[in-house]
């Protein structure tokens, strides 16, 4: 399994550190496409790639042509595809499938797809048929074959994807199905698949704090919510953990601080406001509903908490 | 809050029973216009009213377009939109308004609105704004007035609309605020917000099996999956409850075998399985992923106990 630094080459999966992008919303709750270009690029310059879409993007509070206008957006300000990996699932199969679609077209080197999520307790059988619809529906497009990394989020989706199914697709799609990001937050869960050994799969975890032990078991790397704020360091572990185990272990618990702080408060609201603080717009610490901003205390806490650990963001411009 | 018959005057809110109709699907997993009119009329003709668009019907297993295009489809078949009450829930709040908007400008006298349900643990603050911010949009679109019928199914969405959250929309909204479906199957919610007598608010209960306490507590009628299926038993109920105590408690006795046989299944492909047998109609039997069908062991169960208990659908033509 690679454990190298980020590739920009197409035709290889995912490793690395990818940031879910906020996603920066008007006055009128419309996405703000500069704003949200300016994140990105500043992302790709701090070293990691781009999650776009995912739970920390609001991207189920966005319709499907906002999410599809985004993406040309980012790609026409010249983004590389190869440096994307949008999240296009949707309770509707249909839905999943135009997205995934336009993606795949756009040439973007993978997708992220949560399992549709309104119905619960539903069964493996019906969830491998999903994920077989959509890689086939996409196939019989005569695109290029999608690359799907599954994401797996019980608490937030209610819908767990068992390791027994992930070996169902992986067995049947071994060429779409190209890795997992686990946000279970349950290491025995991340270990389970690693522990499989699926041909070049990639196990991403769902927070730095897991990273190093991540990499350190044959994982591909994180996707993580503070990796909005906190690119660097994030970036840095993964490229240098191998190098010296006592330095990895330094970095992961200076990784482990900062993103306790941002855990101990509503998380997606507290990366939009470190954002606005940081960069001094306010815009960015605006959500959509049912998302609702920090209140004062809370943000006071934040930047007090993030002071005394001497923390800093890059200019954002 | 009145307990008479159906009206189908656009300008009452709704009362009675409503069927959240099935949606039939083609071999391609396409919606099926015709057979989904027939269904409809069907219904009519059994004396229930149409929520469209529900849990039942797969709704969140649809597209926008296809939601939009159904429902086209049933107003050219001849449908009233005074008959209709359409689900225009969606996570995305952009979505939410479109269909709603779309709805309203159809003429149907009422909407069902689920809450968005990707994000869990969400404030009262965080609801209170998607709501207003449908009611608000539609309303700036020059349109008649939504009446939005609230949709309380927190087993299901794992977000719980509060009684104090839909008191703050019933004082902000009173108009627009029409009624609930409350499928909480808790009926101590039920009975505290009908406790609350806001004005000429419509509690439907979310199952037939309060039909009876609901209607003898002030409610409104039920919504009610089994109505797919047993709509003219429920109806009468509805219709006749004040009469005859005896004969009203008889009635819900024999609609709760009915509605048991149903729930002892998953419902859904229950209910899909009942209408392909009663109609004749193998294509009835399939589902959009990820739910399946029933299996042959579930649908032999299923035929066996409706038989028992002298179970007939009248004749789907």
């Amino acid at each position: 399994m690679a454990t190298t630094s980020d590739t920009t080459s197409g035709a290889e999966r995912f490793s690395g550190v990818l940031a879910p992008v906020i996603t920066p919303f008007r006055e009128d709750l419309s996405p703000d496409q500069d704003k949200f270009n300016r994140h990105c690029q500043w992302l790709l310059g701090q070293g990691v790639n781009l999650a776009v879409f995912g739970t920390n993007s609001e991207a189920n509070s966005l319709g499907l042509q906002e999410k599809r206008g985004l993406l040309d957006g980012l790609l026409k300000a010249g983004v590389s595809p190869a440096q994307l990996m949008p999240g296009t699932g949707n309770c509707s199969l249909i839905d999943a499938v135009e997205l995934t679609r336009h993606a795949v077209a756009a040439g973007c080197r993978g997708v992220l797809m949560l399992p549709p999520f309104y119905y619960k307790g539903v069964s493996d059988d019906g969830l491998f048929r999903f994920y077989a619809e959509v890689i086939e529906r996409v196939g019989d497009a005569g695109l290029a074959g999608v690359k799907l990394y599954l994401y797996n989020f019980p608490l937030m989706s209610q819908v767990p994807l068992s390791v027994a199914l992930i070996d169902r697709l992986v067995q049947a799609y071994p060429d779409a199905v190209a890795g997992v990001k686990d946000s279970s937050g349950d290491w025995d869960n991340i270990q389970a698949m690693l522990n499989r050994n699926w041909p070049d799969f990639r196990v991403f975890c769902g927070s730095e704090s897991l990273l190093l032990q991540t990499l350190r078991s044959g994982g591909a790397g994180c996707i993580s919510a503070t990796a909005n704020v906190n690119p660097a360091a994030i970036a840095r572990l993964h490229k240098t953990w191998a190098d010296d185990d006592a330095d990895a272990d330094s970095q992961q618990a200076q990784l482990d601080v900062i993103r306790q702080i941002f855990q101990s408060l509503p998380i997606i609201p507290a990366l939009k406001a470190a954002t606005a603080d940081y960069s001094g717009d306010e815009h960015w610490a605006r959500l959509r509903p049912p998302l609702v901003a920090l209140n004062s205390e809370q943000r006071q806490a934040l930047r007090q908490a993030l002071g005394k650990a001497g923390f800093q963001m890059p200019a954002l411009t």
